[in-house]
């Protein structure tokens, strides 16, 4: 194989010329025919303004995951229905098979989808999968999105749905977690939790997640097109997300935080390949410049979001989750 | 800016174009001024059987280092001695200031240098900066290189001296540590003590290694030479050391051993600039797979070796070491 080549001019910049980046050989097989698979969402993306343009692009992306989750919630191991949390419609599902130890402890999960596809009704076939991936019941909430609602709308919906939950179950049972965009609002929750003086969770599990919406991070520029799934990043939605605030606002990009003020242990995910590796690394290196317990795991040649839930890595992933879940959550009082 | 562009083929290939790689905002600006210092050690290396202009290149590499080291050597606030241990050449540094608690703890280290440089009288400076970087006395080997000495030289010394080391100190107090190269070497080191059934150090803290020497992780193409420091690999390095070996061997590359057999706790560091980072999150992986006690720590656009020592973050790794060290030494029997 021709190794890449490159040049570094007197100012630091590295000049890289054309290359091939083969699949890797260093995952496993399933992970190289994830890989190899067209990921159908591009990067063309409508003017901001454009509300109806917008909502057309989210139906066709969202009919794709529906036709996917249609097939799959039936053939999975889990029970799941539909209520409301403090005015917040949320999905709620718990596998059919549970340790006790397992029974005792919950995530309030928040889905991906860059703020804007993937919610309403789709929010069940992610409960049910949250369910599964973390080992416990999981309320998923189907907070509001653009275009029609903007940031602070899904902030502030599972902040209203937090209160509620922690009605029902004590913070110490319940981690909060969430993938991508859902990482990003799982970090803001905590944030806002703290600021508001609520009781904080066990924990936040975030997946390869969006802390940075300024997408400040090296790696939006070294693996760029290299991840399959983000190709560079999400400037165009994160821009509609914020509706005219700064993207730099903590609740926005909980990254720029000041965690001298405490945050929850942290279980921080990223891959190789993941545009959101930067993220992910440099929100590691926050929390623990302050002192907050944090973690960070890093696959081999994954692309943001992971290897489609069925390859290895995938599963590995699950069992560190549940492994933070069981160090991190106490058990429900008896 | 202009965002890199690309596209992925029917074979799951990422065709990358051409495009510049800027100095990351995202690091201190000492990070920045390091990045943009052009790095001396080129890619060139002479043909394995060349014994004489192997000699030549490595005569030239270690003056370069030789010169920083002895403006260096007397500035720091560090006593050193050369001595033997298990008949091999250690240099010994020890902090001048230390708590009770560092006292307790010691390094065994191993010198970086691709296991061909950086030997010699050159260790006792390398020892004096590993002693302030680990926060206690450092017990740096000289051990043998190519192209005199290939594989296992080196890797015998290790293990002799850490036969006669452990008889002065209890290998509960001790960590095995060091970087690239000797990062390849503490990892092996921790292999053949569990083989030959010598008690194992308290842990093993594994800088940018090289746990690889068949280079194949995905990084080395991805990054590539936006690593200013490698530049995409050591190889020819790599034949050289091994002398006809296989590169797979389990200590020529430790990542590719058996972990169910066991390891110590493990401290892994890479960067996302490092090409370095698939061994990193790789061997973090295999031993987290078969619950070694592992913890992963990377930093954002740090090439391979750190930033040159002085920067904030060099900073908060030697704090990050520490801690390590903290956890998981125990105190010297009294």
């Amino acid at each position: 194989m021709q190794k890449p080549t490159g040049r570094i001019d007197a100012d630091g910049n590295v000049h890289r010329d054309a290359h091939v980046v083969p699949l890797p050989q260093s995952v496993s097989p399933e992970a190289r025919r994830y890989l190899a698979t067209p990921f159908p969402i591009g990067e063309d993306w409508p003017a901001t303004a454009d509300a109806a343009a917008w909502k057309r692009q989210i139906a066709l992306v969202d009919a794709g995951l529906r036709q996917s989750l249609e097939a799959m919630l039936p053939t999975l191991p889990v029970r799941t229905e539909k209520r409301t949390l403090g005015g917040v419609d949320v999905y709620v599902a718990t596998p059919h098979t549970l340790t006790p130890e397992q029974r005792g402890r919950a995530v309030l999960y928040l889905h991906g989808g860059g703020m804007i596809v993937f919610g309403g009704d789709l929010v069940r076939g992610q409960a049910a999968l949250s369910a599964l991936q973390f080992g416990c019941t999981s309320y998923a909430i189907d907070y509001r999105m653009p275009p029609d609602h903007p940031y602070p709308a899904a902030v502030d919906d599972c902040v209203a749905a937090y209160r509620a939950l922690i009605q029902e179950l004590r913070p110490a049972q319940l981690v909060v977690g969430g993938s991508s965009a859902g990482g990003n609002l799982a970090a803001a929750l905590a944030l806002r939790a703290r600021d508001e003086g609520l009781p904080s969770p066990a924990g936040v599990v975030l997946l390869t997640p969006e802390v940075d919406m300024t997408e400040s991070g090296d790696t939006f520029v070294t693996i760029g097109p290299v991840d399959m799934v983000l190709k560079g990043g999400l400037m165009s939605v994160n821009l509609l997300y914020a509706g005219g605030h700064d993207l730099k606002e903590p609740y926005l990009s909980p990254l720029f935080a000041d965690f001298t003020r405490g945050f929850p242990p942290a279980f921080i995910q990223a891959g190789t390949r993941d545009v959101f590796l930067s993220n992910a690394v440099r929100l590691h290196r926050a929390l623990r410049r302050t002192g907050i317990e944090a973690e960070l795991h890093v696959w081999e040649g994954m692309p943001h979001g992971g290897f489609g839930g069925t390859a290895p890595e995938d599963q590995e992933l699950r069992e560190e989750i549940q492994r933070f879940l069981a160090r991190h959550c106490r058990a429900r009082r008896t």
